[in-house]
């Protein structure tokens, strides 16, 4: 689709550098440097601001600061019918904490064309830190070294820390900063605030301010308190909305000086505790955080991050962009998730941008969940109980669209559908099947019952009773599916009988049905309360069978051919790549009916079940969909390619597989989209990790998958070798693939079973040499 | 669908009678009691007002007054897709010239409860106008009659007459009046007044008031003049928006005082003129006005109406409801349209309020044109002009929409799309191929060559244009259909090959083919112009006999039966008896989406095409066709049954035909849609009519038609008799319909050529008697 890198960023594996500013790419690096913790994420803005005469040109820029579950609610506008939704929610732009201002003989620095040197920004991913420095002259000619260093703290998630040094180079005298926090963030694309300010509390030389959200009424509690060294004046500052304190260092030449901020935020998202409680709380939080000084939290830092980056790194020999691309991805997922808590979600940017309003989608169970899955399993089980936690919305949603059960929103921030659009938000159950699929998956890695029939059998119950009242049965009664679905390919609306709907559907339904047959006999007890709870009966029970054994599933033998739904097979034909460059995206040049009425494909359907559930379907199977459906797509989605790239490995298509590998780990780092200024795009970062493990790796993890966990690794042409790891069982198993061998070993826990290229091996800390299996040897 | 009559109104054939103020239907009868003229209409509410204490609850009411094409422009709501309407336009409620207040000693003459008896209002069918009378006491005992009658001038559209008498009972005395019109009338649904105050010019005892609208710029001269006994004092007044003249009436006991408001108006629809110019232009009509005393126009209006129901007149024996009801119907359309201006076309609400914003639909060919085909051939062509008038807005519309060729809009005032419901602005393509019928239809009757070659032609290449290339071969390049569309039947979308637009499209590529052929030999230097102005290439020529060679028709040559869409046949069942009553309309009360998966059907689609060319079906293909769809079809839509009773009489299922007529000619009349207050449904006016004459009188009127127009006329069970009548190639044909037979006769004209139940026969002035065929002897 002629995308082509943009790059600026200087290569290294562990660091993400750029080397002068570069103005043009402003919010673009805004986003590559945000920083974040799950709990709350910064864009990488500069602390002191972006000075409106950088140059002729004004520098764009977007001080994005947010918070994991504050949000604001809007009426929407458009059509108001039934099961349509009316209101929707959105991530909003918080108090930003990181305001500074640096005064030098009245004048104030900040970053210009000219006054500017040695401008060096950097992301450190091995200790999880943001550092920004550069030499910046007067006009009186004295030259300032400035570091900036930020830290979102991954130990204690509601810490943070901001130290600035200075280093006179050519002068001694005193500087003025104002180190503050601004509570009146403006959300970007709303050009509205959403904040309310409601106290400010300044003792014991902290600064405690109160703020709350416009109509949902969630609570910011922000505390600030700073560390510095000695011959320092100062007092406490406010102008506006902006609240902080003064400070008039004494600077001398040479030496650095540095003031390091402190900040502590508690957050009240539902409203629950008073003003009071909160300031109180905040108080005992901040209190515990000034035990901690600048040089221990950075340590901690590192020291969390070394945790991560031994159970999740993957290291590529032969490939410094992809070696950087990967570890900028495992690093973003880390940011965005680890696990806090339970109404934590995955945005599908992040907390790095406003774009998708911080909305999760159905990506989170399919694209980032196995990331998860194996390298930190409390977190996957998180993810998997935010669902469960607003499993009373999902059913509220069913209702709207006249059914029991629960359906599962397509876009969500606090559980509720926010997607407006009903062609989307009451034709596509893809969030539903696709949570099912993540217990599913979850649960065959893991086995935890404790899960399953404690919260997993009761959303299994509601999604399957949701989806077998929106299906129905076809006219002659022979077939159970779905009407008037929107599929995973968004470029199909209202069809009859998609393969995705339906085979994810009898998946859920089996699934469900198998839990409870397990649980009725391994755990009557609770068996019995979940079916009271939900009031499941045996006619339920019965009617699942059916609707599961008799789901329509199109499928053509001779061509071992699914039909993605009813009639796709005689479409009107188009030829994918002659539509010029310049209609994509579709939806910006094309008009909106004509997306709609040809076999083109935006993202894979029939190829999308097949990746979720590969050890389902033969080779020729594969090969057939694989080959037929992929000319057709066009890939609009950037969490297609690597779904292709995934089963054109399985398919030893080894080239095509690097082809759609092409900007999985980079898509952000070069702009390849030419959107990343909006956000990073955190779900396809996840996609570039599943490309190397399921792709290249081979690892198939299937939740029906009966027999041990297999990998079938193949070799990028252009890579050397690579390795990647991952958490099996509790035990840390490290993959080395080289030109000709593939070595295992277990690098922490106990040995386990791996099946590698179709052969059972006991993998235990002795590294164990498996031959490489070539596309020619298969 | 439990639909059931609120009678309130008295039954005559040729007036409405309300005896007794009805306050709870206050609104239905300003919309009963509208009086229009094509150019103007004004809802029938009280002159003076209605009382705010007419009794404890407050009595609705809507002061509407429109002009046919006067609207106003807005920014939509809503997705911003490429090709989704982003303005859309309405009609507006305009200056209110009715506006009357009458006072005595002190109080406000305004209907009450206690004040008022012998309320009557009627509206005069036979002689076009208005009439309300009520005798009114006063808080001192002195008893009034008052009687205000108003007239639309039908000769002079731009002409309209308020009189009002007052007679004394029991006093004599002086009473004020003060006839104004105000100029700041608020759309109620909008709640805003459109209107800027231009200018006032008070010259020669008349006041001539100029306005415009906001952002269209469309200007409205309204000049009144009085005409009254002696003994009046007057003088101009004016308060607010209000501007007018204060009268002192000095009445004597028992004898009548009356008091004529002239009004002329003129407007200026596309900023055309100089407010100068258009000043002059209603001083110049004011002056021709004067010139008629408003006793003579009264008696013009009913000469007016006489030509009308002489032309046009149904007579129905034993059956005093209907009776009233289609006269009704009658009158309705040609006050809504006769043929005055290209620019004027038919609301699915008239001039009668503001629901559907005055838009026309496709409703104007398929229903409505056939009652002007037949009564007023001049009107007729008027219709047709207006879609020629707006083609270059059609074009613009096929653009918007990716296309070439002219798209004709859904819902439309001013030629421009101002649906923004994209399921239907982007998917419905029966305006277009309703335009290309209605020219054929135009054509069969009327041979008009003129209109054909001149305009017709023009709009049938750039139709099929649009209609080729929207359209698509399938798959295999064997057939050529319509993928992703929306036909007459809403409860589909999306769909493909649906055999309606098919249907339809392969229609208006021959008809255009062979008008195109004809042309060429008839007519060689238009041809060369036409195809020179469209740029028609020999190319497209083939294109278009391909594609109507190659048409997707589905149908089952075993059942007899056209699928109305790919996939229809194998859609979920639902049995529509079984939907209770209280979930209609399904709009309210099911999820959006729910509307859409079953084999329910709106209003016919496979049907309606059989309707539309009759002659084309064996009986057998139109008998299994309505009896697998009429059971699925649940009539949302108001002018679904007519079109089911036209092909039960053909069926010669009587009762069945009679069932569907129900309540066609008094659906307004007896409020069964309990929504006529929000004004009449004008075309359902006009389906009522055809079902009398179409379906019972059995005119077969197909385009495609080679032999003579037929009739095959049967006689509902409850009727004794009915006489139509319609003008045919130039004639007037009169039918009586009695039980055992069927006389014809030319009341006006040369004999024509008339098939009767299938025999050919020449009518003549002297009436014929044919036997009546019966069910049984068919």
């Amino acid at each position: 689709m002629g995308k082509y890198a943009d790059i600026y960023l200087k290569g290294d594996a562990w660091n993400i550098i750029e080397e002068g500013f570069s103005a043009e790419h402003s919010e673009v690096s805004e986003s590559i440097f945000s920083l974040a913790n799950e709990f709350t994420g910064v864009r990488g803005f500069f602390d002191e601001g972006v000075s409106e005469n950088y140059s002729d040109e004004k520098v764009a820029s977007l001080r994005g600061v947010y918070f994991n579950g504050m949000y604001e609610v809007e009426k929407t506008e458009g059509t108001a019918y039934r099961g349509i939704v009316q209101h929707t929610h959105f991530m909003i732009n918080s108090p930003d904490w990181l305001w500074t201002k640096i005064i030098l003989d009245d004048e104030e620095v900040q970053i210009t064309k000219e006054n500017t040197s040695e401008f060096l920004r950097i992301l450190d991913m091995r200790h999880g830190k943001l550092v920004r420095s550069f030499v910046w002259t007067s006009k009186t000619g004295k030259k300032l070294r400035l570091v900036f260093t930020r830290i979102l703290y991954m130990d204690v998630p509601n810490y943070a820390w901001q130290k600035i040094e200075f280093q006179p180079l050519n002068f001694s005298g005193s500087i003025k900063v104002i180190s503050a926090c601004d509570l009146a963030p403006v959300h970007q694309s709303r050009q509205k605030c959403y904040w309310d300010f409601v106290k400010e509390i300044r003792f014991n030389n902290s600064e405690t301010l109160l703020v709350k959200t416009k109509t949902t009424e969630q609570k910011l509690c922000i505390s600030t308190s700073w560390e510095h060294d000695a011959d320092i004046k100062e007092d406490y500052y406010s102008e506006g909305k902006i609240f902080g304190k003064a400070f008039t260092l004494e600077l001398t030449e040479k030496k650095i000086t540095s003031l390091v901020k402190r900040v502590c935020f508690v957050i009240d998202k539902s409203n629950k505790y008073l003003a009071e409680e909160l300031i109180q709380k905040t108080s005992e939080a901040a209190i515990a955080q000034k035990k901690l000084t600048y040089a221990q939290a950075e340590y901690n830092q590192a020291s969390y991050w070394k945790r991560v980056w031994d159970y999740s790194d993957i290291q590529i020999e032969g490939d410094d962009l992809n070696q950087q691309g990967i570890h900028f991805c495992i690093f973003q997922m880390n940011q965005t998730y680890h696990g806090i808590a339970d109404s934590d979600n995955i945005g599908a940017k992040g907390l790095t941008g406003e774009a998708y309003n911080g909305h999760a989608f159905w990506d989170t169970e399919t694209y980032c969940l196995p990331f998860y899955l194996y390298s930190n399993i409390k977190a996957a089980r998180k993810l998997l109980e935010f669902r469960y936690s607003t499993l009373e919305q999902a059913k509220a949603r069913a209702k709207m669209l006249d059914c029991s059960g629960a359906c599962y929103p397509v876009a969500t921030l606090n559980g509720d559908e926010a997607c407006n659009l009903w062609q989307h938000a009451s034709l596509q159950f893809q969030p539903s099947s696709g949570v099912a699929y993540g217990i599913a998956h979850y649960y065959a890695l893991t086995g935890d019952k404790d899960f399953l029939y404690g919260h997993g059998i009761e959303m299994l119950i509601e999604i399957s009773r949701f989806l077998a009242g929106r299906g129905a049965w076809n006219q002659d009664h022979t077939g159970f599916g779905f009407y008037a679905v929107m599929g995973p390919d968004e470029f199909h609306m209202m069809v009859n009988n998609n393969a995705y709907t339906n085979y994810m559907s009898k998946k859920s339904f089996d699934f469900t049905l198998n839990v409870l047959r397990k649980m009725q006999e391994e755990s009557p007890e609770l068996y019995k309360r979940v079916v009271e709870k939900t009031g499941f009966t045996k006619e339920e029970e019965e009617n699942l069978k059916l609707c599961s054994e008799k789901m329509i599933i199109l499928f053509d033998e001779k061509k071992k051919l699914y039909e993605q739904h009813e009639g796709y097979f005689t479409l009107p034909h188009i030829d994918v790549n002659k539509i010029p460059v310049e209609d994509f995206p579709l939806y910006g040049h094309w008009s909106y009916d004509r997306i709609y009425r040809t076999d083109m494909i935006k993202q894979p359907d029939v190829l999308m079940f097949c990746f979720l559930y590969r050890s389902e379907f033969s080779r020729e199977v594969l090969k057939a969909n694989y080959e037929y459906y992929e000319p057709k797509t066009i890939h609009e989605s950037s969490l297609s390619p690597s779904v292709h790239s995934v089963l054109a490995c399985d398919l030893k298509k080894i080239d095509e597989a690097q082809k759609f590998f092409g900007f999985a780990t980079r898509l952000d780092l070069d702009n390849y989209n030419r959107n990343t200024r909006e956000g990073l795009h955190t779900t396809s970062i996840a996609a570039a990790w599943i490309n190397i493990v399921f792709g290249f790796g081979g690892l198939r993890s299937d939740p029906d998958l009966q027999e041990n966990l297999s990998i079938a690794p193949v070799l990028p042409s252009t890579w050397k070798s690579y390795t990647f790891r991952f958490v099996y069982e509790g035990s840390l198993v490290c993959v080395k693939v080289c030109g000709n061998e593939v070595v295992v070993n277990v690098a922490e826990g106990e040995p386990v079973n791996l099946n590698v290229y179709n052969k059972n091996y006991k993998i235990s800390e002795v590294p164990l040499s498996i031959p490489m299996e070539t596309e020619a040897s298969v």
